[in-house]
């Protein structure tokens, strides 16, 4: 997907919610699980009931690679189901070597028709590179992680001025453009975002960690957002597990539609 | 597999010979492509080749994944053959927040019997943590790889004293002991090892690298060994694809008892 068909999206569908599809089978509904496949079970009717107000999806892999090849099923099943017009997101923080990064990519863009996998990238241009290779595809490169961890070395500082994570953003801006390079940023530290533009101010950020904690979609959208918005919001927990009974579709398109209602209102604001 | 069990292996086989199992469908030989799982029979024949000579198989999870689910299941298949004695590194490169960690941990931990899995550190210790949760399980922590983007960000002078590859080694050695932890250092900077054993003096090091390129064993063997051993010196295209004919297994085979041979030099020599 471009740039360019992504904001087309954003601007119809009025909103730039990303729904993290988490989907953990010990978290989904009991009546699932006589499912023939449960998680994807869940994720059909999650995806019935929040598409429009999402302009994204986001499986983390992880949670289907535990699963092995059943999972593995689920996740291409998943991602076959979801609609065209709206942005696939395989997290999966993957990064190793020229070589074995364009095997990664495979999987993912080819194999899958994902449109974006999240990189991490500590080992360097080449083994980021080869996700840039593919038209119309997405790297999304960790930069800023709202976990705690994040900033064992995320915020080191260094002698040539600035922080890790800076240093990541300037670097690899001179990877890939603003039409396949994307970051994740953490939303705990909306305030940062400020910073963040003045490297990146064209690019599209990932934001997760908004939702389920609340109250700072509002400070990351007036910090983050740019001409094209340039940002993706994304929720899971706070959707996708609002309620655990038989309704949880249900809750969860409620939930999206909160959120969308309140992006509509940011992109009248900031945009 | 425990640190103690792990240098037994060493000491019986006089081997510290890890063969990377990076099983390139476009690589093996054509023959095998008839094969029903071409992937898996190929390693099959591989594994029946060199396991007297290697202590460890490390393979590396993209060329397997880039086939979905097919791949997932040579992949599977693959694990369960390499002989029970033989440890097992998921070379997968993975790391998230938390309960993500968690999730990978089961897929390589629980669901596969790897006895490790490599992790990328940029996400800091709630990343890397739950890896270490499992007993006699290890993360195989990315600390300077060989690769030419590997000093992009690893070299990257802080403030406080020290390239960043340093701080990653000196803070996650606080994480896990050398019981449950090793790091990947790559071969290409034998003489940084004498650095790194400062560092981290009684960690084991899988050092990849070493091999196809040649010539940098007896250095690596002098500045990295301790006096468990300390290494697995992994060596991937250099055995798998020595041959590209019938012969692959047979040559596979000679490869790695010559660089066995090898070992058991510098294990006299430097142990």
């Amino acid at each position: 997907m471009t740039r360019e068909a992504l904001f087309d999206q954003i601007r119809q569908k009025e909103s730039y919610l990303c729904v993290g599809l988490d989907t953990d089978i010990q978290k989904i509904p009991a009546h699932l699980h006589s499912a023939e496949d449960p998680l994807f079970e869940f994720n059909k009717q999650i995806i019935d009931a929040t598409h429009e107000f999402a302009v994204a999806y986001k499986p983390n892999i992880a949670f289907y690679e535990a699963h092995g090849v059943k999972g593995w099923q689920s996740l291409e099943k998943t991602i076959d189901y979801i609609p065209d017009d709206i942005f696939v997101i395989a997290d999966a923080k993957r990064g190793d070597i020229g070589n074995t990064s364009k095997m990664y990519a495979r999987a993912f863009f080819e194999n899958m028709a994902c449109d974006a996998v999240t990189v991490a990238p500590y080992m360097g241009a080449d083994s980021v590179k080869p996700f840039l290779e593919f038209e119309e595809k997405w790297v999304i490169l960790l930069a800023l992680t709202s976990n705690a961890g994040g900033k064992d070395f995320q915020n080191l500082e260094l002698t040539q001025g600035g922080e890790l994570f800076e240093e990541v953003l300037r670097k690899s801006a001179e990877w890939g453009s603003k039409e396949e390079l994307m970051y994740v940023v953490g939303a705990t530290r909306a305030e940062a975002l400020t910073g963040i533009r003045k490297i990146i101010p064209n690019h599209f950020l990932l934001v997760p960690g908004v939702g389920a904690q609340g109250g700072s979609l509002e400070e990351v959208s007036r910090h983050g957002m740019n001409d094209h918005c340039g940002l993706l919001v994304n929720s899971s927990r706070g959707i996708i597990y609002a309620s655990d009974g038989e309704d949880f579709a249900t809750v969860a398109g409620t939930k999206a539609l909160t959120l969308q209602e309140e992006m509509k209102n940011y992109l009248n604001k900031f945009l």
